[in-house]
């Protein structure tokens, strides 16, 4: 059984280019679709973070990966399934990621640090609550941390 | 613009009600759809944590709040926007959270603390990465935290 999910704003930033890293200081906006007014923001600003669910469209479906592969194409990595990774060419195409609120105006909230570029549908905005991040102490394979090492470098560390 | 989903999993849990609190310690199954076989989950037992988004398909889409209103209809909280909340009568109708992965056996996950009652899609599976989390220091009102109160909290701690 298949579902239907429609837009409930875009992405407007400056950045038209999937990178993979430098997200790190980078503001944008997310304009609510005309469906929804700025009622349905209320209470948001006294957040700090933001939980954003979009998806990847410029990602072709028929790229899509459904087994597995290396992330980022790095043979020095792991061969990773595609559930155990973050890689955008992935099954439905989801991206999920946190962000810092800058601002409320009126429709539109200006983020801080989303990795999602121009035009990107967003399919939900989450509150971030402390509670809500993972329970016990983390642990991750040592890939993962190379991978990420940059990723939220701001463009002038680079 | 509209885009189709389709379930890559389905939970498989002893808990049929959609309760508000006591998540933690409950331990439940994901079940891979027959598209996908278990080389999409290879790498994933190197991870301790996933986050799962899901659809809350027991949700009536008639009864989907656009705009506003109290957290948990809890009048002394304040009206909140549908978008400064976490409630699950949300556009889209999607959920996303954090797990702890207890074990992997072949096309299943086994999971602990995952808010999803038995039979939900699950549209995506990623691993949790530290340095995705929110960075710098997170604050948030006041109704959150009493909210998440119990949220977290074992049943046999009730």
């Amino acid at each position: 059984m298949n579902f239907t999910v429609t837009p409930v704003a875009h992405v407007r930033s400056g950045r038209h280019d999937a990178v993979d890293d430098f997200w790190g200081g980078t503001e944008c906006r997310i304009e609510l679709t005309p469906e929804y007014d700025a009622e349905s923001l209320s209470g948001l600003r006294d957040f700090s973070h933001l939980e954003i669910v979009y998806l990847f469209d410029r990602v072709d479906p028929a790229s899509v990966e459904t087994t597995a592969r290396h992330p980022r194409n790095r043979s020095d990595w792991p061969l990773v399934g595609i559930f155990g990774q973050r890689g955008r060419r992935r099954p439905n195409r989801l991206g999920v990621s946190r962000c810092g609120l800058v601002g409320v105006e009126g429709r539109v909230l200006v983020v801080e640090g989303l990795d999602a570029v121009e035009g990107t549908p967003v399919l939900d905005i989450k509150p971030w609550m402390a509670e809500f991040g993972p329970r016990g102490e983390v642990r991750q394979p040592a890939w993962a941390g190379e991978l990420m090492t940059n990723y939220y470098l701001p463009e002038s560390e680079r």
